[in-house]
């Protein structure tokens, strides 16, 4: 049966959109922020100026856009692991192990798009979100009898998120699971 | 015995200097960053405004030297406790415990002057010393094996600033003595 015109359309417009934020991410991690223009995002998208300006005003936007949806993939990518069999402290280890590998990437490759982008609002947001999710494993954890019951849930999901910030000065894997386990066992109920 | 010419100079020069800072911070405090110009700080301190350029150049050379002043101070009460009576552990903790209370400070009355300044050298160079710093006593903690030996410390006094950040984000004492708790508990020995 073929398609709606209208879902072709759509279909069409999203695969332009996807394609820009690519080619404008890969501009920016060969050339820095300061190199990539409009005009080179159109000609490394393969679309003509005027029809770029159709989907996105400017630079910033389009990497705004680039960093919602890099966003939206951890939290997916964190939301997967924790809906996977095992019992909450697996699945928060599992979590906050992920979260981890997102922080010491985030320095690395995305540093700079992060660092120019990282104050806006749809961050603050992603935040919140995030401190509410694993905040959540949490309190699964803690009736599991798995995390500590003497400190607040939304107290130690904050601990969680800050403790593996460290993990984007690291350099190696096992660097990155070495300190998600002493923050892991930072949140062990008192023998 | 009357002081030397040079020394009294000096001296005169320290409190010009000091009482600058002083001012420029109060002002910053009450106004705001955009509120506060050179004009205004010889006014608030007392002295001309051809006197205070001799001084400082421009208000941000004003404010990242109140910051070096902040930053030095916060050193030396961190180094006092380090060096009280006490086993490492005790001597760790209250360390871990003041740094957790000047985070938690600097997010509220200088956060603005914090959020300017906090990405100069100086600032770069104080979180290498304090690393050090809390890595070294880490070291006796192992001695003493009072702390984990399965992690290298410089990678354990990473993990401890950053947990401690959160502080920040908390009001209360009590929250803030919760998370040194919480984060001191990722340093033990397994048992």
């Amino acid at each position: 049966m073929p398609k709606l015109w209208n879902e072709t359309i759509e279909e069409h417009r999203r695969a332009v959109r996807d394609t820009v934020l690519e080619v404008t991410a890969a501009l920016v991690a060969e050339q820095g922020l300061r190199g990539v223009t409009m005009s080179r995002i159109a000609e490394g998208t393969g679309i003509g100026r005027a029809t770029l300006y159709k989907y996105f005003p400017d630079v910033e936007s389009i990497l705004t856009a680039w960093h919602e949806r890099q966003i939206d993939g951890h939290l997916q990518e964190l939301a997967a692991l924790r809906d996977r069999p095992g019992s909450p402290g697996e699945r928060l280890t599992a979590v906050l192990g992920a979260y981890a590998r997102i922080q010491q990437r985030r320095h690395g490759h995305d540093a700079e798009i992060g660092a120019v982008l990282h104050r806006g609002e749809h961050v603050a947001h992603a935040e919140r979100h995030l401190l509410r999710f694993v905040g959540e494993l949490l309190g699964e954890g803690v009736e599991a009898g798995e995390v500590r019951d003497d400190v607040a849930q939304d107290e130690l999901a904050a601990y969680c998120l800050h403790a593996l910030g460290a993990a984007g000065g690291l350099r190696s894997q096992a660097a990155v699971r070495r300190l998600v386990q002493v923050t892991v066992d930072g949140l062990r109920p008192s023998p």
